[in-house]
């Protein structure tokens, strides 16, 4: 075993620190209040992309940190899932910069489906745009109407007709709905109820201003509209698509999910620690500067062996994911399902836990947004949900651990 | 021991419920969504008391069912502090229905000031309008600036100058500041630094339209303004009131914060055992009502083993609470002081807990404002942090113990 | 509600304290290394009864402090469970004591067994003596070949034949088994397997010395013997009784334990509650008188807020267990059922952690026998399995739960 | 990175599994329940080697399965701290199963000190018998007046008398010293106290047969002798040993421990992830084979979420721990020293939780010697305080990660 990362990983760290450090730390501050500040004349109401986002990401497209998550040499940067995963945790240290590289869910994603899934005409219209930053886009999966942990329940129709795909249903929680640039959606439905309960699905390709197509409301997570991206609910009213706009095939749903899912939980997961760090320097920030009692409070009861819980529990989670993505890497993600699931439960519970704590470090302060702490609770909070809840990752780890001894 | 409520509990008890069910429940998912929705439209931003509000407190005033809180029989319904907890559990269960019966923070903690520092001046020109529920107050403590854990931190001043005080610093968190009708402040601050550390303190009424007092921002409390109350940042510079305004005399905070700390501790922690009632039932509805994998999701995992331990939370934390206000009532609220900073833990810790998994139970449901579980998460986080952290009222019920061997 | 004892408790509680504190505290440490130090010469192996414990008995019986636990005035002393049980509190804090005023486990059961269901011979033969304190006894009702959380699993037979029950089976952790006074057992078998589920078996005294009734062994319970009392295991081999020594009649066993385990488990959480009092006085003690890194090492670290989180749990496990007790004498075992599951669930975990925080405090003296801890942490496990595991009982609480809204 | 286990690991595990398969397992019961029976006429009390043990021994040997610990390439197998750790964990799956390899502690240790720190003649008479397995050894170090959490507590003396070193004190939970081949201590005391705090303690070589070295008692631990290794108590009165039997040099005592407990805790914590691994097998086969409710009980309630808790918190636990092992072989033990403190704390704890959860799921069972799990959990507990408990640790990890932002 070797626990160093390789010297075209350490290359690609050091660059992306420098980067973080030199353009996008400074203005943290400024960026995420006018984000998250729910001022009447401020931002948010307005779906504006911030005026930082565009130069900075052409700063990182010229600076060779652009599409890293992808590992394909030509159109990203040929890193693979181990090589991409400690970069993504620090563009995960700032809510806000997963974008400026191109790098942000749910479009690597959707980029990843296309890469691997689209046809060349699909990838032409779509995909280019997408890597080039140009557009943005969403992914219709949950439902507000069934328990979509399981997957099965999804209720929304596509309809074959003539040379027309004909969508119908509801979807929720589609994460990028209210961006701008937001162009095109990856859409999943029933196609094939008569086929068996995973080849029953299809994905399509869904321009956004499709007729049919409702944006009913951006949704609230934990109180705030996370725009510009938002999370939007969609009534899908008979939309018409051409039939090329189908990916793969009708059924074949469940296995382009399959191979969407692996990587980009391993991002998710990777932010999710780069953001337990950035709470976890907050918390040992603010325990030194503030007195109570006489003594910096970090000092006080039992405030210390909380930051060691948090470094243990920072430590033992990016080893886990670590573990996860080499495993994708050399043994395919089919044979690390049970490592992704694991990280799934294990990553955004350990972010909870540590946010929990270094918001307690904060007092108000904490609540509020004068610190990312209060959005970093209401992520880790929705992490534990999206992409599966917490109970479906631990069946599936459970349920290889019982077969070894049957 | 006798585990049951008297009488005149139980009668009081049957009509706060025939209310609730009759004026209350019907309406409460539109008056939620309206406090909470952040639509542009919507009410939020014009910090406007709901249309609802006036006719319900008024029923609610011809019912007998006002100023529940305050132990005087003809101010309010002579109800001891253990008579009136089972009450404020069922006022808890819906964020805005305290105000209804005019028995929300943090207005009967100032009302309860009044009533036993107040002299006869300030009751008629505060107390009488606050017991009529025609106007609001807030309370100015917590300051930014500084950890307020340790109350002694505080910096704003109280100067007397002739005859008037003379009030500068900051307070944050002064929650109702948003409220159209919030008319008056109790502010605390340092007046006499020569003095021995409990007894540097002065509280002072100050009307909030007093020249220099600046109401420099709203706050958000995990994404949302909980408006028209809110929590706001105040800044006062040279404000001047009368020396009238003085409460008791000069530094006697500390002596009269602890007065009502108690009470009003029962009182927040029997509205968060009404939450977490409410958060309980909620969960198991949705149970019931979603099906996966073939089933309703309350008999998946360890689902009924989360609502076990939901319940057995809850009537524990109950009975430490009602045990808490027996004391006071019995013992004195000094005698009642571990007691009190016993729940002020137990309480909120639990009721983030039973929320929790009641989110976890919703899915993507639990996190908007479709159902008041994200508000009820906010609630019991910052009652982790208002009114002293965790971390003050555990090293109280240490203190304590470890006394008992030395 | 009163949350204050009625005075003849106090009277009890008071006149129990000045016993244990006279007679009990200051031979516990001799007598407790003497019952579990290991020594090759020592007395466990020869399952004595310790010479300190005939007088002990003989003095609480003088002393009106005799069979507290059982409800008649004339047998015992009148005590309703609630009275009884801040009583059982206090002999539970030390592992011995409980015997010394006839209130051990499992001969205070079998006693109501015999008080309740017993005919006038059978308690003339059984009940007369046990009361006297001059036998003891054991109840087989766990067997090592099925899971027993299903009591409904039970294999041993009971079986009519002319005017004889022939009984066999196995049982295990039939505890008293090793005691030299123990005489009889209550044992519970299948009788009726064409009945309904829960009338299929029976329970039938059985004389400790008849013939086919083969001590297999005695188990230890991590590590120790419990001597004298001991937990055995039994082969019943064809065993021969008369038909009289049936309970009430052939299928009636599970109408008998319902009636057993109510105020039994009063009692034996009652009693983990003085358990936990004392493991929390030990540790605060041993953390005043150590010191490491230049302060008493309760001052270090979270030490301090550990035993804040102790005093809160076992504070509110006992007013769980309180009300419990209350509604078995108020509402009834069968409207207790669920608070007796509760509270089986909840106290001996809360025991469990705050053994270990106690061991913690002690270092390597906590785990030998120079202090009680081990012990204490060996009957808080056992306690999570005896009398139904956790699990069982969660599951009774939740389904009562769940009915609510169905 | 790189997840995988080179070659030559590959190669020793493969090994070592198979001799557990062939010579160990099949014997586990046998030996376990021999060793830990407390029958009067078992084994323990005559502190003998078990029959078994020896020819295991030389069965390793000729294997090539000897000193596996130790890093050199001529007096062991030439494996780096990395390389040995999955094997220790293989060994660490049967309690009895280190002895076989020569890589038990507190042997392990010794032989390192011996073999770093020991002068050539040291090493002939001690190091040479030790690595050829036939004698056994034991660490002085703990002592009972004190909180030997802090090291500097330490009270026993050395006093340098002309040629000789005078040795008084007491010591205690010195494992091994049951040991009927145990012939030598490690021995650690304040020899220098007009030195800086980390230089007033040597180590000397302690034969066990000197005069004045009494053995007071061997330790019960959870209830258990451990036998035939044991824990003792030692009084050393004026025991009096050549000055040449000094390690190293006077005051030099916590130079030599420093080197000393890396490598070691790393055994530790790999042969307790071992145990880890063998309490959740057995839980899982437990749980398929035991029947209530109609099904097997590892499918009721949360016992599969548990399965799957245990599984995260074992791979995330050894992942930790193998990337301490590999900063110890890379970055030397000094830069290892937070990962070593934050290992040390997590295994045990997480140990202790699986190990729990066992026992529960095997009900009475879990509780005596029929199955290892209570000597597991008596381990697992032991581990939190041994070689320091966890709060020192957690002090050690929280230092380094405060210093960061200061």
């Amino acid at each position: 075993m070797d626990f160093s990362y390789n010297p075209k990983t350490q290359d690609y760290l050091a660059r992306i620190k420098a980067f973080m450090a030199e353009y996008v730390e400074p203005i943290e501050d400024k960026v995420y209040s006018e984000l998250h500040e729910l001022n009447p004349d401020g931002n948010w109401q307005n779906w504006q992309v911030h005026p930082a986002m565009e130069p900075l990401k052409q700063k990182a497209k010229d600076a060779g940190l652009w599409n890293l998550f992808l590992p394909d040499a030509e159109l990203g940067q040929g890193l693979s899932c181990s090589e991409y995963a400690p970069l993504a945790e620090q563009t995960g240290r700032i809510l806000f910069a997963p974008e400026i590289f191109n790098c942000n869910a749910p479009d690597t994603g959707n980029m990843e489906v296309l890469y691997h899934f689209g046809n060349e005409k699909q990838q032409a219209q779509w995909l280019t745009p997408l890597l080039n930053g140009e557009i943005r886009s969403v992914f219709g999966m949950t439902e507000p109407d069934v328990a979509s942990s399981d997957a099965t329940n999804m209720e929304a129709t596509i309809a074959l007709e003539g040379d027309e795909l004909v969508l119908n249903g509801k979807k929720w929680w589609s994460t990028g709905l209210g961006h701008p640039h937001a162009k095109v959606m990856i859409f999943m439905g029933l196609s094939n109820p008569e086929n068996d309960k995973h080849n029953q699905h299809s994905m399509v390709l869904v321009p956004l201003d499709s007729p049919g197509l409702h944006v009913k409301r951006m949704l609230t997570a934990y109180g705030d509209y996370d725009a510009p991206f938002g999370h939007g609910e969609m009534h899908l009213d008979n939309v018409r698509v051409p039939k090329e706009n189908l990916l793969v095939g009708m059924g074949k749903g469940f296995a382009i999910a399959q191979g969407r899912l692996g990587p980009g939980r391993i991002h998710h997961c990777m932010r999710a620690i780069g953001m337990a760090e950035k709470a976890l320097e907050l918390a040992i920030k603010r325990g030194h500067s503030r007195v109570a009692f006489g003594r910096p409070i970090i000092e006080l009861g039992g405030n210390k062996e909380r930051i060691a819980h948090a470094r243990m529990a920072i430590e033992q989670a990016r080893l886990l994911t670590l573990q996860a993505a080499w495993k994708i890497d050399n043994l395919g993600v089919k044979n690390a399902m049970v490592d992704i699931s694991a990280i799934k439960v294990v990553v955004p519970n350990m972010l909870q836990e540590v946010v929990d704590m270094a918001v307690q470090m904060h007092g108000g302060g904490g609540m509020c947004n004068d610190f990312p702490l209060a959005r970093l609770a209401a992520g880790a909070r929705a992490l534990r949900l999206a992409d599966g809840p917490d109970e479906v990752h631990m069946a599936m780890v459970s349920r290889l651990e019982l077969k070894k001894y049957k």
